[in-house]
């Protein structure tokens, strides 16, 4: 499981989708959000929408791996189609903040990969967000102010990247979950493998 | 630092040389031992080859970073080279076995990053020690043994890697290389990079 985050703006969304397309193990949670459905965003894709009611369902009744609340809107991650792609032998890719990343590592510890991607500045990722044009003047200042408190929590993740050039950063990324698929504990079948090799009647 | 671990003729040696070639970041520890030189092994790139009270002298001295008796001779890693490599900005590879592993686990914690290399089938492993050349058929056979032995500590490995075909399992060192450089506890320059970041006056 791999978590990335980064403030808003600094290229998170662009990167988890090419990495999606480049990647055919990696399948990316969609969240549940109860903020309206902004220009250019799928239903489905970017988030499922849905309205409060339903989101106090999904809570009470254990749906959800992870909430938060943030400007007044609800964010929470459905369990079941992580665990359904999980048991499939896909790694899941969570695009959540770092709130949501505290609660996964709680419940998941060191079987999650967390990658924190920083702007290469705050001047640029300020051109990022006006570059959408879809948000206010006070919208993007409150999008500012949120991003400097996002990066605060950059010491909580396993690998900090900087996201000048987006090819560089992917590419980081994909070197990443390859190596981390090369860890021991993440290999089960090494057990079975190195048991057949050292069961030689004559070693 | 990056420990390659394996049993004699599962391809360490050749790995690493390799690596060295391909990666001008990496510089080879090269150990100490008090055993013979072998036709084809050259003083000071395969190992410095010293006498026991040399040896006695560096144990004494506090110069090695760890040391392990093996089939009666003695091997170890003098602390000043590798020492002087990371003050330079390189990362040091050490081609030691399990011993000197936990040994070095034990001065270094989490910046030591332990791979370990695993022959595909015991058959080739004894190939491959055969084709050498250079051994007697007792000298295989205590090979052989010491070789399940060695296997048998694969799990205090951070990567386990199956060295089925070399150019891969280079492929995959490297990989691992590249990823453990973007952990954020190897970026401490990240610090001066964030605080700049977030010091934007109006953030």
């Amino acid at each position: 499981m791999l978590v990335l985050s980064s403030p808003s703006g600094a290229g998170k969304t662009t990167l988890s989708r090419k990495l999606l397309e480049v990647d055919p193990g990696v399948e990316l949670s969609v969240s549940v959000t109860t903020r309206k459905q902004r220009p250019g965003e799928i239903d489905g894709r970017d988030y499922h929408f849905i309205d409060a009611a339903r989101f106090d369902a999904m809570v009470k009744g254990g749906e959800l791996l992870e909430w938060a609340q943030v400007f007044g809107h609800r964010y929470g991650t459905p369990r079941a189609p992580v665990e359904a792609a999980l048991a499939s032998g896909h790694d899941v890719l969570f695009d959540i903040d770092w709130q949501g990343t505290q609660q996964l590592r709680g419940a998941f510890g060191t079987d999650l990969v967390r990658i924190f991607v920083l702007p290469p500045s705050m001047q640029e990722l300020e051109r990022r967000l006006r570059s959408r044009g879809t948000d206010s003047e006070e919208v993007i200042d409150s999008r500012m102010r949120r991003a400097a408190s996002e990066i605060g929590h950059w010491g909580e993740y396993d690998y900090v990247l900087i996201n000048e050039d987006m090819d560089e950063c992917l590419q980081e990324v994909r070197t990443i979950i390859e190596a981390e698929r090369l860890r021991r504990d993440r290999r089960p079948y090494l057990f079975d493998f190195v048991r057949r090799l050292v069961e030689r009647p004559n070693y």
